[in-house]
């Protein structure tokens, strides 16, 4: 923080305060800070409620509290007395309602983004978080070998969506965050959910899932065909082109590549198949404690691979009204390259 | 807008936006907003791949969309252009990192929360909501009646939260957005969420649930007894003061009464049968598209209730180590008082 000229940071409940304290605390419209001065004790503020959690966590901090009868002005108040003057850093995601309360209380203070600390820190996973991101990825693989033993032809996208959801919490996860279940034309739009499209013989069937397990998140994405009907033409030979795509990628990760170089690779061989125009996003995002966080593998971006950064690796080809193919998994990176935590094969899976 | 001093509104992705346009998008790190000026054009600033669900929407807007490729700096700085002055009420629940990027691109701006403006709006419901918000509460009656035929003794916790989920969804909910079981002493702890602790005869256990229907939640809390084993011998006794609490709340609703009326009347019973200090939190919540939203029901809070607000009334109980108690109902203010709309039995339900 000295170096980078910040005075304190101000946290809210959220990845960040998981991550510096371990504390999870409920996202809500009662106030809820954590203050890291560069010197100096840290402080919470919170309501009542939440104190017993604060204190589970076992974190070294003055309390500051506050009740429902009383509200929050005078505990707010007192909580940011010592921030005269100075840059505070604040967190990326806290609700702007607050930021315009602090402000409105230190009206000499500089505000910056609490990522110019957190990034740095969160990007780079130790091996703890790793092991729980694989334990992540395991019940993932599980849920989708499991998932496409089962019969998808005739139900609906939302039923198989729910079906993840359901195999996700039964190996452990705590919870679903998205569940992508792009059938035929619906595979075509990256950010379609899941919908009232029943599933039909012949469909390609884009899924684009995960969860949390001990805090941490899985995303990974399959193709999955379902058998007796006709698969369009095109299909095939797309699906290689992604498969190199999301290859290349992989086979640039290495400590000190910039993230646009991954993004290139990828983008490289869509590019050179013909396809170019057909991949529309960027090709990945960092992930731990939240699901897109630091580093952003997409054009433009020049920050450095280092090692334990976690992202994922997600090309696609979208034929708008036909299908979409995408195959994503989560790329750690190593001393010696990507090692890949998704273990579920690449190759198209054939369901009933 | 023009009546409260404010020039424009910038609304992030979220339950202003769908209230607003109906849309709804992603929140995430990628900047999304929705610029209202007092007289003028609205405008839509987006990442391209949201650019067809915000024009499913029917809104007339001008669009300014950026891709991953260009990143936003340049349509963001485009978007703003005519923000140079004036006040500027941005949404409470945007992210900080946006609003000091918006706040950097017009210094001279005054910023305040868009709930001056959003609160008055959203906090009186019309038919059409009020509908939904019904439906959505028969779901959650259905899911009671469908859970307490169930079996609760030597199933954990978690357990009987991922039943509701399922429950919920099988009934028409989009999604569970909370599912608190609380038996035994986890009764006590009133934001307990659902752990491993596995259901004991002689358990009495909070259900505090709710999900989404349509965009509008649902909201009830209602107590089981789990038969054949020794409940606490108070339970019965604080059981009756709760649900004398939560009808005198009911009956105190009426257009013109402050919020903090409608807590008094609920914490008075409480304090008078002796409980007060067990009674830890706020009688209530608005509810609508969020799951808390104004008018907030607790001391201090002045705002007189209008036809057509809807809140929860939910005071509670909770004797640490032992055991808690809360009833929860949502309330509609009419014109001849208050509607509850949700049908499930305030008594005791006793399972296996």
């Amino acid at each position: 923080m000295q170096h980078r000229g910040v005075s304190r940071l101000f946290i809210g409940p959220g990845s960040n305060l998981f991550y510096l304290t371990g504390i999870r605390a409920i996202i809500s419209e009662r106030i809820y800070l954590f203050q890291l001065p560069a010197t100096g004790k840290a402080s919470l503020l919170l309501p009542t409620f939440e104190r017993l959690g604060a204190e589970d966590s076992g974190i070294e901090a003055e309390i500051i509290e506050w009740s429902d009868a009383t509200g929050p002005a005078a505990a707010t108040k007192a909580f940011v007395a010592d921030t005269s003057s100075g840059t505070v850093a604040v967190d990326d995601q806290l609700w702007s309602a607050f930021l315009l309360d602090l402000q409105a209380l230190a009206l000499k203070a500089t505000w910056s983004k609490a990522s110019v600390i957190m990034q740095q820190l969160r990007s780079r996973k130790s091996e703890a978080e790793i092991n729980l991101m694989k334990e992540a990825a395991a019940i993932a693989d599980k849920t989708f070998s499991e998932l496409t033993q089962q019969k998808f032809a005739g139900r609906k996208e939302s039923e198989i969506a729910a079906e993840i959801q359901r195999l996700l919490l039964v190996h452990g996860q705590e919870q679903m965050q998205f569940g992508i279940v792009g059938s035929g034309p619906n595979g075509a739009k990256p950010h379609h959910e899941a919908g009232d499209r029943v599933i039909q013989p012949g469909d390609s069937i884009v899924l684009d899932f995960g969860g949390t397990y001990k805090g941490y998140q899985s995303d990974m994405t399959r193709m999955v065909v379902v058998k007796g009907g006709s698969l369009d033409s095109e299909y095939e030979r797309v699906h290689e082109i992604v498969n190199e795509a999301n290859a290349a990628a992989h086979a640039a990760v290495k400590v000190g590549a910039a993230c646009e170089d991954i993004d290139r690779a990828a983008r490289k061989v869509i590019a050179d198949a013909g396809y170019g125009d057909y991949f529309t996003h960027r090709t990945g995002h960092g992930i731990g404690i939240d699901v897109h966080e630091h580093p952003y593998i997409r054009q433009g971006n020049q920050e450095a691979l280092d090692e334990g950064m976690a992202f994922s690796i997600e090309p696609g080809v979208y034929l708008p009204g036909r299908f979409g193919v995408r195959i994503e998994d989560i790329a750690i990176c190593r001393s010696h390259g990507s090692e890949n935590i998704n273990l579920t094969p690449h190759s198209v899976t054939f369901v009933q």
